[in-house]
């Protein structure tokens, strides 16, 4: 059995019962298990972690009680995957399949998108990786993926037939599924009576069980807790906490990126889908997820979401209130003047900008000051000698620290919050 | 069938084929219908309506759309209420029963609190309702409810399983049952096997189906759209909505409350169960209901949620970007000066406070300028000299126009956005 699961058919009425146990933690891994005793959410993660604590009631008796409960990453380092990313490289829909081409720790055997099959990815992409791209699930079986990940989001969120039988043949053929859309496969009985001892389909665009309204108790940590933010979605903020990240560790910091997309998931595995949250919980899943980390850690990367200037995404305001960020990086894309995809809205001055998220994060004071420490500017249209003229700019217009983290790398940024 | 409703059995497998359909628009009730050609939610409403558009599309063939699907309110002014208030009269847990007790139109049979049964409502409450307080479902029957109303938030979220037979015994009596709690009862087929035709289930705290991500349009409307916005959660954002909204009415304007709670939704029925909707269709989830009235209304009072100053709530930002206000109010109880159950967090000057909400709306000029227009203060713990003296004070202090909309109406704050 792979990765230490068991059984791989549902087991919504599973109940837990540990009045017998006399280990004081417990690491149950089951491959889906809705805990109906702490959540009736229907939402909740496909795969959860509890850690059980044991003590002696005040009659003697042992209770054992969970500690937490959180969803486990099952995308591993080891794996080898498929991208399902049909229309995805040429168009503007696989954001989830390229950032875990640059990103993943996994191997990539074959990159699935039938608009440029037999091209060659990296001249495609600028991203370095010598995988295949091949037309279809049935075309990249040879180059033996154990994971299909599903790398991109279909126009109007629900999936096409024809990707419903790709992803059915993956799946008799042996293959795990990872799948980062709203749309829950595990509900699909068909596909679940498909899945072999050791296969998996991980749903992680779900809520989390367990969850709580947040109380902004993050900020008793004693960590630092990095939030980039944005002038607009899709511009970089997964990207700049990842090399912020790998920059902490370089210094030997005991850092931790924690994901709140689907992609970040996908790369990174701890972290939350936080757009699959209820409002009602959205700061609560933040905070649930910084608590999980912030004694453990020195540093948190938390991965920004949304942007205040765009109101498709409102995901920026419980990601503040969540993490009680010491330190927030503005991210934006050089040049830009309006929303990619809301043309009638200009982006202000950077200065007012950053100004606004200072704002919002202190509260007018009911929270502590939080500082744009700096800007993160995203120059992959423009070449080297342009990307340095616009990052000297952009630093004198702002009076802030400023570079290109995927280009320069990250340690720029750092030195502006140690 | 009461309420235009069709057969009581759940039916998530219905399809709705209308190709043959002649007329131009067409509603559809029905009392649990999950539209499974448009979402996948499991989490959307238990009932729905849905208005067609017909017409002839290229190839001469009659298509119909659909225009919109909307929850539909199923608590109507001539029902007799239950209201299932344990401990809610004396505790801190039941303020969507109050709110009901204060603003429904529907009359109300009976009050039910094991805690205080036979003492008088109205000097507990403050609230002039004649209604009796009685301790349970079956001694509430006499009364002749025909609708219970679940008026309480249990603590941690989960419904007791005496409060479960109660409900039990209250649809046994041939009661409806109006559900204002993240559980779905629906979910219980037990209960739903009670149901006889006439009686329903309205599960109001689930997300909406067809949603969609906000863009921001509701800006380009007509209308005035009125928003609440607090120092604190749970201070009277809603009544000061009903206030205004009531308050316009008289005056002849075309005015309409929206509600995006669930106490809101039993008292006027449209609107959005904001907190139960997930982050990423948070704006989009208030663009749709604004954008739904806002061509037919004058004035939309839309009912504001959580508070910038409070992490538990994050609301506020979709409330703000998915109904695009052109005035906000802001809500504060005189002399508050923590946040009532964050008491580590103190409430900045209400200056202050003013200038945070206009910079969250107007986010450095990317959206127009939104003014705070008034102050509605809470001045339900004070003698009337002394809330006129605060209402004084705050309207020095802040330059604003102030009044305590439920002591003596909302004229002066409706007089502040025309």
């Amino acid at each position: 059995m792979t990765d230490g699961l068991s059984s791989q058919t549902p087991r919504s009425d599973l109940q837990v019962s540990c009045s017998k146990l006399e280990r004081s933690r417990l690491e149950l891994k089951l491959s889906y298990f809705q805990p109906k005793s702490w959540s009736s959410n229907p939402h909740c993660s496909a795969c959860v972690e509890i850690a059980w604590n044991s003590a002696l009631s005040d009659d003697g008796e042992r209770r054992d009680r969970p500690l937490f409960i959180r969803s486990v990453p099952l995308l591993k380092p080891h794996h080898r995957l498929a991208i399902l990313l049909h229309d995805g490289i040429r168009g503007d829909k696989g954001k989830t399949g390229l950032s875990l081409l640059r990103f993943s720790e996994a191997a990539i055997a074959a990159v699935i998108d039938r608009d440029c099959a037999g091209e060659n990815l990296a001249e495609l992409t600028g991203i370095p990786c010598a995988a295949p791209i091949v037309a279809s699930v049935a075309d990249a079986l040879p180059y033996q993926p154990d994971v299909l990940a599903i790398g991109i989001a279909p126009t109007g969120g629900a999936l096409p037939d024809e990707w419903q039988l790709e992803i059915r043949l993956a799946i008799a053929a042996g293959l795990s599924v990872a799948n980062g859309l709203h749309t829950r496969l595990m509900d699909d009985p068909e596909l679940v009576a498909l899945l072999k001892p050791g296969q998996w389909i991980w749903d992680m665009r779900q809520e989390p069980a367990g969850l709580a309204i947040g109380t902004g108790k993050a900020k008793t940590l004693p960590c630092l807790r990095v939030l980039t933010v944005g002038t607009d979605m899709a511009i970089g903020k997964m990207s700049t906490s990842i090399a912020l990240h790998r920059a902490s560790q370089q210094r030997g910091m005991r850092s931790k990126f924690l994901a709140t997309g689907q992609a970040g998931l996908m790369i990174a595995g701890d972290g939350v889908a936080l757009d699959a949250v209820r409002v009602d919980f959205a700061s609560g899943a933040v905070e649930q997820m910084v608590m999980q980390f912030g004694n453990e850690f020195e540093i948190l990367h938390i991965e920004g979401q949304g942007s205040l200037l765009n109101p498709s995404s409102t995901a920026t305001l419980p990601l503040i209130r969540g993490s009680q960020p010491t330190h927030l990086i503005l991210v934006h894309r050089a040049g830009q003047t309006q929303l990619s995809r809301l043309a009638d809205i200009f982006i202000p001055p950077l200065r007012d900008v950053v100004t606004l998220y200072e704002a919002v994060s202190t509260a007018a004071g009911a929270f502590p000051r939080v500082p744009v420490a700096a800007i993160a500017l995203n120059t992959h249209h423009l070449d080297d000698v342009a990307a340095e003229e616009a990052i000297e700019q952009v630093s004198i217009e702002t009076g802030l620290p400023c570079t290109d983290p995927i280009r320069f790398g990250a340690a720029k940024l750092l030195d502006a919050i140690l």
